[in-house]
């Protein structure tokens, strides 16, 4: 199996992603890497390596580009190229990119073939919850900023089908609103919400965002603008906890920094669950190849897990989950 | 001046919301309370008290009906009662209610006459952030689930006015969107980009919900639906990191709880930054009365501070600040 690594577009690439990328060779032996970017940089950075074929693509996608215009224009970007070589390679089973989110988003919809049925695929990150093991999906966290009713619908299937891929097998579904109430939400949320209890998804109704991490749900579905919004106030409470944490100890004498010595583990075991680092990145659901988009801000450790989270995507077939899903309905 | 207290409808109505009501009279000197409920379960718990009138009101709005019928229908609720009161009496300067979210909008907006060119009245929370006492105003959180570009770019007028009675000269204004970058965001955020853009206001262009807290804002301004996601992801957040640190320290054996005890000033004082029972209710800005929902599940110590932050917030003239923003441009 050979997993494509779009080397650049990072905030730390190439240097992390490429580490990143060798790390995982180490950990894992059964697959190989094609890293796409600049050759001579990269070539320098790898060198002899028979795991790693390097596709010279010298140009970069930055956040400054627009998403549309980039794939247009920029056909000899990393992004680009790793891209092409996956829809071109049947071996090639997934691709990692931390580059911009809004153009690995739109590269992949436009020039990835989509799953039989699916009208949008959704971004579907797995996130931590209060319940130790148990993890939530939330699909869509920015794939698709104005989706319609029965996008949301696809979108509860496909997060059901890969939470089946993870053992569950009557995933728990909640509709992400401002309110529990049947009649909660905008016109958008009302129209799925319907949707969702004719069907025959294990449907839970309307939740708040307060639920999101109470590990009561398997999959909770939203518009990609309300997910990526509720995704990073998750991110960004966690990270200002550990902020306040922090100063408290600072300001705190020696009583608190003796404190934090001796709850040093428990503070590392919460870091560790709610950190993106070891949490891996988002996989793009309803495309029929495993895209997934890191975080922006990957560092190498970040970059391994992300890939050997594709290499457990490609084997869990969670495509083919949502094929079958597609099918029977 | 009076303060008036929709006694019944929230989830520890009426005893907690009572006691919170005296409490706050023990505590300010220059107020009265009026509390709207059944008379004779109030009577029996105010006593002989000349500071406190009761209104007779014995039906109470739950989070069970719907807010415009129970407008319609149960004019002698609590709520409703509570609301004509305010508007009948110039001496009534505030209301308090920790009822249903829908329904003291609903009614507020319904019943309330608005300051005059505002067109939407929003609800404006005031939320910590990171950087010891600076807060930001996260405005609208729920009482417009579809505005439109025009009333986003009057939540912005009237989250500046708002932080300019808190002492803030030229209130620095993110919009709340899925990147930071300019052309991001849906429709609705894309052209209220435009209005914003183009206004005198201080505005700093899109945010992403992880800045949140960061302290780098004065007013973010959403959609009453995805703010409502934004507030209440920080919220489960903030609970969820509390439980795992909980966790951590009762799993943790002897060395965690002496590690807790240690840190015990700190997590209380996050704890305090953190939580609504001191953070008080979100005011609905827009009308020409201070409403302030308290949050469904204050005790008596949420009551009171809310309570004695609606006092704050009449003698702050923010209503006057508003009024003369819209007057001035």
């Amino acid at each position: 199996m050979e997993i494509v690594v779009d080397a650049f577009g990072g905030d730390y690439s190439p240097q992390e992603t490429v580490k990143g990328a060798l790390r995982a060779l180490d950990i894992k032996k059964d697959f190989t890497v094609v890293l796409t970017g600049d050759k001579s940089v990269l070539s320098e950075m790898v060198g002899d390596n028979a795991r790693v074929k390097i596709i010279d693509a010298p140009d970069v996608i930055t956040n400054d580009d627009v998403p549309t215009d980039a794939v247009r224009n920029k056909p000899n970007s990393s992004l680009i190229a790793a891209i092409d070589y996956l829809n071109a390679n049947e071996d090639a089973k997934g691709l990692v990119s931390t580059g911009s989110t809004g153009a690995v988003l739109t590269a992949s919809v436009l020039l990835t073939r989509r799953i039989k049925g699916i009208n949008r695929p959704a971004l579907a990150p797995v996130l931590p919850t209060v319940k130790g093991d148990k993890k939530v999906i939330l699909i869509d966290c920015g794939a698709n900023v104005e989706p319609k009713a029965l996008n949301l619908f696809q979108f509860a299937q496909m997060g059901a089908a890969y939470a089946k891929t993870m053992g569950i097998h009557y995933p728990r579904i909640g509709l992400l609103s401002n309110g529990t109430e049947d009649k909660k939400g905008n016109t958008l949320n009302k129209e799925a919400f319907s949707l969702l209890k004719e069907s025959k998804l294990n449907f839970a109704g309307n939740i708040e965002a307060r639920e999101i991490l109470s590990g009561e749900y398997d999959v909770i579905v939203s518009d990609g603008f309300s997910g990526n919004i509720a995704l990073k106030s998750c991110e960004g409470t966690a990270v200002s906890m550990f902020s306040l944490i922090k100063d408290g100890i600072m300001q705190g004498g020696i009583r608190a920094k003796l404190g934090f010595l001796l709850l040093k583990p428990v503070f590392k075991k919460i870091k560790k669950t709610m950190d993106y680092n070891d949490n891996g990145g988002a996989v793009l659901l309803g495309l029929n190849k495993i895209i997934v988009k890191g975080h922006g801000a990957s560092k190498e450790k970040a970059v391994c897990n992300t890939v050997l989270q594709t290499i457990d995507l490609v084997n869990s077939n969670v495509i083919e989950s949502i094929t079958e899903c597609m099918n029977n309905g």
